[in-house]
């Protein structure tokens, strides 16, 4: 037995361009211009058709893979998945990660600063769609010299996004990876999110959007809205697993502190992200989740709007997301097989709820890997 | 066809039953006296022996049956199963409905006056279980002179007590009906009532639990954990058949204001709800449902903490139930059989959710009116 070569792509450094092009979003504003930043890890080859575009899910980012210094330890965050020998293979293709229009972590957002009034944007930037995302992406691949995707893929809300480069630009697509999503939102989903941005909009410090003038940030709102997020990208089982009803101390105190490890888990992760995001992106994020509905315009009728699309597809669920079901997913699958499209689809057994697209599960990985070595051999 | 005599109870008057001895709660304080407040329904027989508990869940009340005037639209929140040919028939029976200990509807709790201070107990009123819930009700039969209940019974919350009544006071419960309960609370379970604490607890207007001082209500806390709670209510097939994803108005805003009619529903409940209901007291219903745990002792060996019960159980859960599967059901079931009791089970397909044990479902009735008649038939 050797070593394999498996390796993660190391330092990486995000690069930022700028588009000073309106662009004119779905809901009807116009955004005057705007920067997107993003990162790449592989080398791109001479026809540039090496590139995989890899988009991000609700509180996500840019940085997909790798380390920004050698004392950083925490790589990007679908890490497991890219570098060489790795699903996303380095030494085969040239992998675009980008922060989403309305992100928080270098994209243009509401906590930029709007220039025609030298103030953050705040509750004035418009709210965002998949649509007008992917429309940003297609800006930054046109800057890049980018005419055709390999793959455009991601997890979740990523996955939508993968979808819709196939419905906007469907020249431009070869393959989409769509994984652990659905074609809209249930009920269910919808009131999730809805309790998420009350929690926010609610908190006294959200000053209607506005709070980057009064120097605060409405921590409280964004911490609730993370303690819920986590409790649906877990499963039942998975949280059972983990957590049970294990105590923080060794007797129950009769207090409304910190009893079960469970709470202290969901304190510590809604804490840390409160520190980190900002609140009018967590609302503009969950909001384009809403709206996302392919259908919508076509009665309804998912084959029907999906018949623009002319990419080949790997579509995967797991068993245990009851966030984004796997009988979600099989609607995505049907409406593409009514179209004849060629389509893989992979339902697999993971205890992690929805967060198993994160989670480096050899079978899960064996699949892309395995598709993306077919996606690798078309490349000319 | 003739008519049936299925008749309401008719109009109902709470009454309010004083103990000045001290109660010694699980937590080890003491409360040194307290009032509950009771509402009944039928005619207590001469042996005493036709008494039915019914308790409440997280938001319930003594109110079960009835309406308070002619003009009340609001009848008790189980009404459709209490009265003239009813399954719990009042005919037969004499039912009770208590407002538990640390209640905002009547009996004493976060919001009264504790006599030593004359100011309201607020963050001072004691974190009380469903041990301590059970205890108190049996001072309640106490008082009224009732020995040996001919059944107890509950739905969710409700179920717990019943189920902790036949470990409590085995000798003084005939059957117990134990409905869409759980022996424990799953990390899941967990997770979602902590959520809904951190709303309230961390609203600026809860001010420790005091805010009675303050004049003030953490609404916003209150709202949040409400509407939370509505959607672990229903199943996600039951949101959408209701709900799905139909707007509020012809076209979608683009903004953070309702676009769907699920976010209407859940705001319009929340709002409802913080207008209503006792911040401390949500704080300590859902405390009581985290500590709930009568194998905890046993090392979890549900088996062997059941052993002590004696009486007869119906056990009932609801297939669309997430919050309290039929799973957890089973559970009860399977240690209560290891201990030769008699059960019953019945795990019925219902679109409702874990709200289905409120719902006025024929074969549900059937099953509880069924089982009731035979309770009747043992009365002496």
């Amino acid at each position: 037995m050797g070593m394999s070569n498996v390796a993660s792509v190391g330092i990486v450094t995000p690069q930022t361009a700028h588009f000073s092009e309106p662009l004119a979003l779905k809901s009807g504003a116009v955004l005057p211009a705007f920067d997107l930043v993003y990162e790449t890890y592989g080398t791109l080859n001479a026809e540039r058709s090496n590139v995989i575009l890899v988009c991000h899910a609700l509180s996500g980012t840019h940085h997909v893979a790798g380390n920004y210094s050698e004392e950083d330890k925490y790589p990007g965050w679908w890490d497991n998945i890219v570098g060489s020998g790795r699903p996303l293979d380095t030494d085969k293709f040239f992998i675009i990660g980008v922060n989403n229009l309305g992100g928080c972590h270098g994209s243009t957002g509401p906590a930029s600063i709007d220039p025609t009034t030298q103030q953050p944007w705040g509750s004035r930037f418009p709210v965002v769609t998949v649509e007008d995302w992917v429309a940003a992406q297609a800006r930054l691949a046109d800057k890049l010299g980018i005419q055709t995707f390999a793959a455009v893929m991601g997890g979740s809300l990523g996955g939508m996004q993968a979808l819709q480069w196939t419905l906007s630009f469907p020249d431009r697509v070869r393959h989409a990876l769509v994984i652990a999503a659905a074609p809209n939102l249930t009920a269910q989903n919808i009131a999730f999110n809805e309790v998420a941005r009350q929690a926010i909009i609610t908190d006294p410090e959200f000053h209607n959007g506005d709070f980057y003038a009064h120097s605060v940030v409405p921590r409280r709102g964004l911490r609730l809205a993370r303690m819920l997020g986590h409790i649906t990208y877990l499963s039942d089982d998975a949280m059972g697993e983990k957590f049970g009803r294990k105590l923080k101390h060794d007797a129950v105190k009769y207090s409304f502190d910190v009893e079960f490890e469970m709470e202290s888990y969901l304190r510590y992760q809604g804490d840390k992200f409160a520190g980190e995001f900002d609140a009018n992106t967590y609302l503009r994020m969950t909001r384009a989740l809403d709206y996302y509905d392919p259908a919508a315009q076509y009665n309804g009728d998912l084959s029907a709007a999906l018949a623009k699309a002319k990419a080949q597809f790997l579509v995967i669920s797991f068993t245990s997301d009851w966030r984004f079901s796997p009988a979600r997913s099989r609607e995505i699958v049907k409406a593409l097989l009514e179209n004849e499209r060629t389509v893989s689809y992979a339902e697999l057994t993971a205890a992690h709820g929805h967060d198993a697209f994160l989670m480096p599960d050899p079978q899960y990985h064996a699949i892309v890997n395995a598709y993306m070595q077919r996606v690798a051999g078309e490349i000319v």
